[in-house]
């Protein structure tokens, strides 16, 4: 009992430190170290965490608490290090949209650009999917890579999409999984630290984010997302990435394709120029690639850039980067051989959809005024697509195909979108056709074709 | 998976209660009453109940919520029942005083009134003393009994002082614990809905609420309590008690002593009607006490009331129910006749105090003005008469005996207070002299004597 009471004088305990908080009291660098520190020490328990992170989210933080958050975070566990590729080293982050399969594509062709990728990344919780379950849609993917994987993977490919390892930021990953569960993700302190102490972790030297505002974003005005936008600057920033954010639109899917192996085909399509392949979706990949070789001083200006980037996808070496890292991240050389073929029987048999299809059918003429991504998103993971509890499995085969975008002319009872729908989708999720039908507005006049960037802030 | 489904359309998961309230939007009885039912079937975990917690404090309860909230924890396990007594059971809640021990002579004074006082009480946590802590002091006390044993003590002797039991209102005794450790114990909310809950299981038909306000109460203004006691009265008589609310002066501990066995000694020191007892003590027991004769019909005015308390003191029978209680809860007879005896020496033989004194002693001629119970409280806590981690063990040795009352003339060099301090004080407590001298307040004019009664609300 004496350390204890001496103890008492001098430092606060961690019921104190929850009640600063509550008041909104600032806590210092020390009172914040102690609270992660405490996450992996033991003395801060699950019911303490809901307490500090539902006081944060409702009170609040100082940029000098996000600091302190996140190099505490960051500081949590190990860290990847690259000297020898000093200055050549980025990442990509997007705070998650309906049809969001950037990362995929983008990655190998930075890669293809000499640029080194050690792109840590998530899962889908929500109707926003995961990029990693995306990729788990091929055969074989591992997420799961060791630290000396991970080094081996971006000294030799130049590229790589894993998992948080349990070394590396054991904090976030703590307190991401009581956030989830705990009402309190939707915080800019909170996503700001888990965000930026991911990337810190990565060593990367420039940072391109991607921060989504519309129905199905976790910031639903641009007002919100400029909000976080000023905050993942100026605390990257100060972390020594050198960093650009992108408000875009996510009112509409990205591309044509939302589900898992569906979002993987059309990554593939776009990394090999298939023709129809998404124009939305190379030109947010080109703009967002080409602005990291600008940060990296690749280049000179973002019209250089998206020229590189879109390069890597004209000539095929985008493609070869994404053979090589999923073979190095275990799916086999045949899998990975038939993916990248002109072979479309061949690719749908290892990214299978399902035969219980659906056709959404327009009940008017007009052009394409607008496709309700919440809707389709929410129809996916209902369907099994997406998860409503973190142990869910998923089923890779729901997906949705647009044949429509932004803009188009539609016809009367002219089909605009496919859904494979899985063999009790009614039963799973009864209204899903009428929802799947409504998703679709029509109207009667021509439509500007989507303008996805709203703006773009920090270095660039 | 498809009954979870089938579910989220129709019903919110914990999740989802917490982000209403979160956004402090009223949660309905349903929403309620799931989120208790979830403490003991297993959905609500400790993350859940630290971030509903804190978003209750921040955000507040409706009274309908409040509402639901007691009921739903009261009816989280059994009830006691007491047909045969209907009219007639009553009991007493204080928010916790220094040196408040009403409770301990009041029970016996009550059922010596032929009332019944099925008392469930709680421990010390911070500087104010648990009933149940100091009532074990006397070797062999058992504050844990089965239901029967309550049904029994209450039937023959008439009053019993005990812990809440496991299977009596086990969600309150799980949200307590974790309040207790994420800085959210002082919230009207969740202190009316803990408070009535507990209040409303014993199944009494009325109620004295004692709502401290001071330094050394959680309520620190006036305002504050009064809020406080609106809100206990509000439900408590929606719950079917008749229901008065005290606020009382919390600056200046409650009698002569503060301690364990200490403040047991001053408890028989009222009941025997000893010479010097405090009669700041005995005024409030009988002015509580007498309300609730009121309450229950037995008389018609306070007046009356308080003169039948004080009638059980005076005449000893309060002293043979105390004598009678503490038997059936455990005390041998031998101890329990020494206790109520008139040998001092035999009376500390049982209750020891810590034989390492020190006396404090006034620096200035005049009247006393204040003793800041806050202070001489947190010494006592911190030299071991209380607890600092709800696994602490006290040492029940510990206390101060004050030689001087507000308004009492003091002289240069007095002794006003002793303190009775256990060996290593000075290692638990280094300052702990200073602060002991430095707790009396003297006036150069007269001090009008204290008035401890601020407000009457409720029913009276």
């Amino acid at each position: 009992m004496t350390s204890t009471l001496t103890n008492c004088d001098h430092i606060l305990s961690i019921p104190d430190l929850i009640a600063k908080k509550r008041d909104g009291v600032e806590l210092n660098t020390d009172e914040i170290q102690q609270f992660i520190a405490g996450l992996s020490n033991g003395d801060v328990q699950d019911c303490h965490v809901g307490a500090m992170l539902m006081a944060i989210f409702i009170k609040g933080m100082t940029e000098k608490e996000i600091c302190s958050m996140t190099t505490s975070m960051r500081d949590s566990g190990e860290r990847l290090h690259w000297p020898q590729f000093r200055g050549s080293v980025v990442d990509k982050h997007s705070t998650g949209g309906i049809g969001d399969k950037i990362s995929i594509p983008l990655a190998p062709a930075l890669a293809a650009c000499q640029l080194k990728v050690p792109m840590m990344s998530g899962r889908g919780l929500g109707i926003t999917g995961g990029t990693l379950d995306k990729l788990e849609s091929m055969p074989g993917y591992q997420t799961q890579l060791t630290d000396n994987q991970i080094s081996e993977l971006i000294s030799t490919v130049g590229c790589g999409i894993f998992s948080q390892s349990a070394k590396l930021n054991p904090a976030d990953r703590y307190l991401y999984s009581i956030r989830d569960v705990t009402a309190t993700v939707p915080s800019t302190a909170l996503i700001v630290s888990s965000i930026l102490s991911k990337k810190s972790v990565e060593d990367v030297d420039a940072l391109v984010l991607d921060i989504k505002f519309g129905s199905s974003a976790f910031m639903k005005t641009t007002e919100q997302a400029e909000n976080l936008a000023h905050w993942l600057y100026k605390v990257s920033e100060m972390l020594g990435m050198r960093t650009c954010c992108y408000i875009t639109e996510m009112n509409n899917p990205i591309g044509y394709c939302i589900g898992n192996a569906i979002e993987i085909e059309e990554s593939i399509d776009l990394m090999k120029y298939k023709p129809g392949h998404s124009k939305d979706l190379e030109d947010l990949v080109c703009e967002q690639g080409g602005r990291l070789l600008v940060l990296t001083q690749k280049v000179n200006t973002i019209d250089e850039g998206r020229e590189m980037l879109r390069e890597t996808f004209k000539n095929g070496s985008a493609l070869r980067k994404f053979h090589d890292m999923i073979i190095a991240q275990g799916v086999c050389e045949t899998v990975a051989k038939q993916l990248i073929s002109d072979d479309d029987n061949a690719i749908g048999s290892i990214l299978k959809l399902s035969d219980m299809k659906y056709q959404a059918i327009s009940s008017e003429t007009g052009f394409v005024q607008a496709i309700d991504s919440l809707k389709l998103g929410t129809i996916v993971q209902r369907l099994g697509g997406g998860r409503l509890k973190s142990t869910d499995k998923l089923d890779f085969s729901v997906g949705i195909r647009l044949l429509k975008h932004i803009g188009d002319s539609v016809e009367k009872d002219e089909p605009w979108a496919t859904l494979y729908a899985g063999y009790d989708a009614s039963h799973h999720y009864p209204k899903f056709l009428d929802d799947f039908n409504a998703s679709l507005t029509v109207s009667a006049s021509p439509v500007v074709p989507l303008q996805r960037i709203y703006k773009i802030m920090g270095s660039t």
